[in-house]
């Protein structure tokens, strides 16, 4: 069997971010939970749009935020998610191909607009999401290529994949299309919101299918119906090959069957907005896993890159990751 | 007669910058003329853009960053422009609205999309452009309303204007209004290469028509046919009643018929984008002109929001420049 082509490829909902600044009160007056992802339709993103600040927009999109930092690294990735043929469209499709990134998912030529996700970051650097789908709803078991699944090490899936209604068939397809190619499957919680809509399928998902799961502290907490992170970092362990388990300013956590490490945190500057931070910490750990790092340099690689893109407005890095890697000594 | 409702009405090019960085190698090899304005048509702007790295979308055009810097001061502003029924006119209309600024043009609903302009930034934190007019190339007389005209203190033009074909018409109907309604006009020349397109029309109006200019240190000497900025500066004495001069780091001239006035820069901790530099100076003068303010104060005005802009990416303030110059004791 030929090489792989692919470190990585991502599948996920392919989103352009829409960025506005917000106070407390404005997420008040609106309803909104900070911190989080809500979903919304067309008409309550065109309220919540008409209501919302100047705003810039900037490709997103979780699972390509990732591959995003992969590129950066020096790591060759692909990706799959659904457009529709408008001008966000070819924005999105525009920022990846740009970077190197492989992406052919046919778009859309009728039908929901290309998705976009209004966020809202307030003072304290934190972002609130509303997801408006758009076509991200047709995504289906078509769109997976085999050869291109079977070309990638790692087949990384994000969490928020369980809202539209055809994308887990897809979600499934590609990861049985990776085992049965020895390849290795990685998943995202993605939301504790998102976690809570499917926790039965993501239970059975991380148990069957999923080599390495990436989760903030809340969304492990919210898989296992627990408040304690401690009892949630136990009852991941042995469900999984290798749980990574994020914790903002307390670092994180890596949990196998038998040890769990802990990494510290970047060293951050100020921090300006939160958007992308666990996009960003996947990319820098599937560099790595991906080119043979150990676990702790993995964790390391993943705060780098988490520290990079919280550092500035937006879920993309602005400045090469691989120059920050190798200054550290990471790569 | 009423009161004016409005500070400044401004009328120009709508326009969504794609901000992209880009090293002078690749500005060589496109043949970009590094800090101008280039106009090119649909196909190369496609095929720029295909070459282009990740970009970042944010509302601009030359004539609208000054009303929304307008706005950041506090005045009270509106524009005229015409953009597409598209998802990039939405954005367009929706940042206007957003802070405030009266924003009634009716869009095109059929045509040219909303126009965009490319503009790459060299690590010198110059920028160099490239604008596909798209439907800014419908403006015309009919899009001026002559209640708002003689509503507002001060009609602003963008020189830019000069290029798409039926604006010219606009451009002199709005001046014509205004003046009919003892309001001032007020003109920025807005780019070099566009003054050596249009010498003569710019020249006509100065005389004629224009009661406060703006140009940088190469367009006056471009309008003039000079090397010299003191020539320049000496040249556009008495063909309008205040010719306000940028020279960058330098700081600007004021100059009228009995007096030559310097201003300094505003001190910038780091210049990251020069973008919005002029339109933003505008922004500041303008709103110190229909308040009251001595033209010393005009031009402190205008460096501290050309400061506030070319400190980081993007040619709208960040930062509310009412709290900037209520800080610094301006307003």
């Amino acid at each position: 069997m030929a090489a792989p082509s692919f470190d990585v490829v991502g599948i996920g909902n392919a989103i352009v971010d829409v960025l506005a600044k917000a106070d407390d009160a404005f997420l008040k007056r609106q309803g909104l939970a900070k911190g989080t992802m809500a979903l919304v339709d067309a008409a309550r993103a065109e309220a919540l749009y008409a209501e919302m600040g100047e705003g810039i927009e900037a490709s997103g999109g979780s699972a390509a935020n990732t591959i995003a930092g992969l590129a950066s690294l020096g790591g060759s990735g692909a990706y799959v998610g659904k457009l529709r043929d408008d001008e966000l469209g070819a924005i999105f499709a525009h920022d990846l191909k740009s970077i190197g990134v492989a992406f052919n998912t046919p778009p859309l030529t009728s039908g929901p607009p290309t998705a976009r996700c209004l966020i809202l970051v307030t003072p304290d650097a934190q972002r609130t999401m509303n997801t408006f789908l758009g076509a991200c709803v047709e995504l289906g078991p078509e769109d997976i290529d085999a050869d291109l699944i079977s070309a990638a090490q790692v087949t990384y899936l994000e969490g928020y994949l369980f809202d539209p209604p055809r994308a887990m068939e897809a979600f499934r397809k590609a990861a049985e299309l990776a085992h049965k190619s020895g390849r290795k499957v990685a998943l995202s919680l993605s939301d504790p919101f998102c976690v809570g809509r499917h926790r039965a399928d993501f239970l059975d998902l991380v148990d069957q299918h999923v080599d390495v799961l990436f989760a903030n502290e809340r969304e492990i907490c919210s898989l296992y119906q627990t408040e304690h992170f401690e009892l949630a970092a136990e009852a991941v362990r042995g469900h999984c090959e290798i749980a990574v388990l994020t914790r903002s300013e307390r670092g994180s956590s890596i949990v196998t069957a038998k040890a769990m490490l802990h990494v510290a945190p970047a060293a951050v500057a100020r921090v300006v907005d939160s958007t992308g931070a666990g996009d960003l910490y996947a990319a820098g750990f599937l560099y790595g896993l991906t080119h043979g790092s150990d676990l702790e340099t993995c964790g390391k690689l993943g705060s780098l890159c988490a520290g990079e893109v919280i550092g500035h407005f937006g879920a993309r890095p602005e400045t090469s990751l691989k120059t920050l890697a190798v200054s550290a000594g990471l790569i």
